[in-house]
């Protein structure tokens, strides 16, 4: 209770935020999907020069790439969610580029800001190779950064103009893929990128894919309305495929890919005007008759539907602990498990309460086994049939060392604290909240720790 | 976007919470309800020597005292509030006593738990005067402070039992009382104590209270399944008065005052195990007939009723707004008023969102009129038939100074950053989200903002 006597501090020694540079390596031009070009460029939307803040990406594919989306179910959808969206509908599920803006979400921004996102839209549809693709919009388009800003869309425009000129630097190698990554960032210390290989009834495809985010971070999106009732974050990211797949399934697949990644982590629990995933597949590896790109359709082609809709999740989830990982202020990678549930939505809610408690990510900043708040916030947001008599807790270290229970069946264990400090001392550890087999649903959430960092970054964000 | 190049810091200069002590004065003797004796002692939960950590409250009167309470919704519900809900439905609403203490939770202590709470229930009810109430246990319980530790129930049967002694400390001064209020608090700064005189019917009666609490604060009690969605926090608090009211009527009464005081306000989201308002109404000042006391009930003294309705919400919300006062490391006051909501849970649940948010408390401890944030909250928890341009956000000075209009029907207003400082920078301030009427209801919470010394009271709370 030493707090009673000890509430006014003057100066506090910080944990200093662990570098997360390694998080970003060179990736092999092979991993790479084919017939895509990136490029990212200074706009001067970011004050400092040299700082990416526009980042265009191309589909070269004469079949007009099929694309999905998943933008937030915030009642305030920024202008480019509502343009996007919109496009994407006229389109039927169709697209062939992607330009992003960073530094500010075009957010709150009224008529003004929607006709800005529709200027965005023009400007890269006039850099695109002729098609057969006869929509009158073929760019989808996304925005980060402050809310309430107009963009600087003189500034915009010229930059995206300038890829119509001999200086162009639209290409396929690292380098562009990495620039556009780079033209996400905001609060990001890294970009992310990443790229996988994959083959669908013996032919291989590859996935590539970038994201941002580091604070207002607690997506909650969807197609349509969701199923869950979590509170959620600015997100951005697409991921590009060569493989062909139907504008429907690529939906579905990645509505189910999307709540088992992006819609399961939390920064702060705040979730943004902007939050958006988008997902090309231009079919560029894939196999064709008479001419005709064949699409993987979930009716058609069950087994390589399935094959693919894994493939996405996995790769959704590997992009979406990065940003978890890249938490403002983050000094602790978490993965919240609750298993025993009913349904996945009541598993879901619950871990996302426990992810997003302000008292338990304080005391994994402190690395403190403070169960009983994963237990407050666990009975905060639980349902009718919970019995409290048969939930068990554990922490589960990432080094594969012997699990620690703090609850079993409702009762505290004697826990032993030097071993749960040396638990909460790793960077990356789990907490386990077994609900006892009401049902047999689960669901995972990833978070990060609460620290004076992540006050310092957001007590003064705008200045 | 300095954030991109400077997310190390080594150290921080706190702004210093600002001392709370002005709020705890004396009170005049006169406003205090007749019929009631109290005292705090130490019984040594509470390490430090001299440190109050078991209060009792008795009332006098021969009439049995109606008694209403308000309990967590949490489905980890602490012995204390098992065994008080148990003892005042079987009691029909009536009790005599009061014991608490602070420093343990008795949370989460299976079997051991239950047996320590209905002893601190036996203890107490033998101390109590010979009555004509046949009820088997007179005496409600309360515990606050850590989760999952088990009771030292010897040390606090033994502070019970001293009351029974020729050095019994029962008293109904002012000392008592605030030894009572003392024996509430853990890691509040001071005893929150209040009291207040009224009239019904030309009558004059008095209400006194005390409640604590500084973290874990987001309560949602009832007496009954919630109506209200949000995520909830020990709150404890009580509420005595020499009026006479039937135990059904004094519940309405309570359910009605908790919902628009204790469970509208935020100190970090975090719901409580332990939660728990109680009332006592001993009728010692009320008329009687034929010796019997005449209690006032909603069927047969509406008027009467409405009356004491409103004293007691009034006189809540006094009590609850101590407790953000004091939250733990907060350095503002902040009252989130939303309006022109179809019902009052929708502008509940919103207000409670933008109360709860990280980003727009960070903001508030940055003294940043980040409306953005405030924006988003409100967009992530609304309701179908909102229409962002609709929606009005203002800045509103405690000092009866201008309003600042941050966004007007969804436009964003050229800010005077100046004058926003200004607001930003006193202590008490007010945030109103205007819906726009697409209904006419509204709701008000209190919160305060999120601060280094927050993480710092939190990042090692047990140690």
């Amino acid at each position: 209770m030493s707090r009673l006597f000890n509430r006014l501090a003057s100066t506090i020694t910080v944990k200093s935020t662990p570098s997360k540079a390694h998080l970003h390596q060179p990736l092999p031009p092979s991993s790479f999907p084919t017939g895509y070009l990136l490029t990212g460029v200074h706009a001067g939307v970011k004050k400092k020069p040299g700082l990416l803040d526009v980042g265009l990406i191309v589909s070269t594919s004469d079949h007009p790439a099929s694309a999905a989306a998943c933008f937030t179910r915030n009642a305030f959808k920024a202008a480019p969610v509502v343009v996007s969206d919109e496009i994407l509908t006229k389109n039927g599920g169709r697209a062939r580029a992607i330009v992003v803006n960073s530094g500010c979400a075009n957010a709150v921004t009224g008529r003004q800001g929607l006709e800005d996102a529709w200027a965005m839209v023009r400007e890269t549809d006039a850099l695109l190779p002729p098609s057969a693709f006869t929509a009158e919009n073929h760019t989808l388009v996304m925005s980060t950064g402050v809310i309430g800003q107009t963009l600087p869309i003189s500034k915009i425009v010229d930059a995206i103009r300038s890829q119509a000129t001999p200086t162009r630097t639209l290409a396929a190698d690292f380098s562009s893929w990495e620039r556009a990554a780079q033209a996400f960032m905001t609060t990001d210390t890294f970009p992310k990128l990443r790229a996988r290989v994959f083959t669908i009834g013996g032919r291989e495809f590859r996935m590539a894919g970038m994201d941002k985010g580091a604070g207002m971070i607690h997506p909650d999106m969807g197609p349509a309305t969701t199923k869950f009732g979590a509170l959620h974050a600015t997100l951005l990211g697409c991921i590009l495929t060569d493989a062909a797949v139907s504008p429907r399934s690529l939906q579905s697949a990645l509505t189910y890919a999307v709540e088992r990644s992006f819609n399961s982590i939390s920064v702060d629990g705040d979730m943004s005007t902007n939050d958006t995933i988008l997902v090309l597949a231009n079919g560029a590896a894939a196999a064709a008759q008479d001419g005709k790109v064949v699409e993987i359709d979930e009716e058609t082609d069950k087994e390589g539907y399935e094959v693919f809709k894994t493939e996405l999740t996995q790769f959704a989830v590997e992009l979406a602990q990065l940003v978890v990982r890249d938490g403002e202020g983050a000094t602790k990678f978490v993965t919240v498990n609750v298993k025993g549930a009913p349904t996945y939505e009541d598993a879901h809610r619950i871990a996302s309460r426990v992810s997003t408690s302000a008292l338990v990510k304080t005391a994994l900043y402190g690395e403190d086994a403070n169960w009983g708040r994963v237990l407050a916030a666990t009975g905060s947001v639980s349902f009718p049939t919970l019995d409290p008599s048969k939930v068990s807790v554990t922490f589960i270290p990432s080094d594969n060392t012997t699990p620690l229970p703090v609850l079993v069946n409702g009762e505290p264990e004697v826990v032993d604290e030097v071993r749960a400090k040396e638990i909460l001392g790793l960077e990356d550890f789990g907490i386990c909240v077994d609900l006892g087999g009401v049902g047999k649903e689960e669901a995972t959430y990833w978070t990060c720790d609460f620290s004076y960092e992540y006050v310092r970054i957001n007590g003064d964000y705008r200045s």
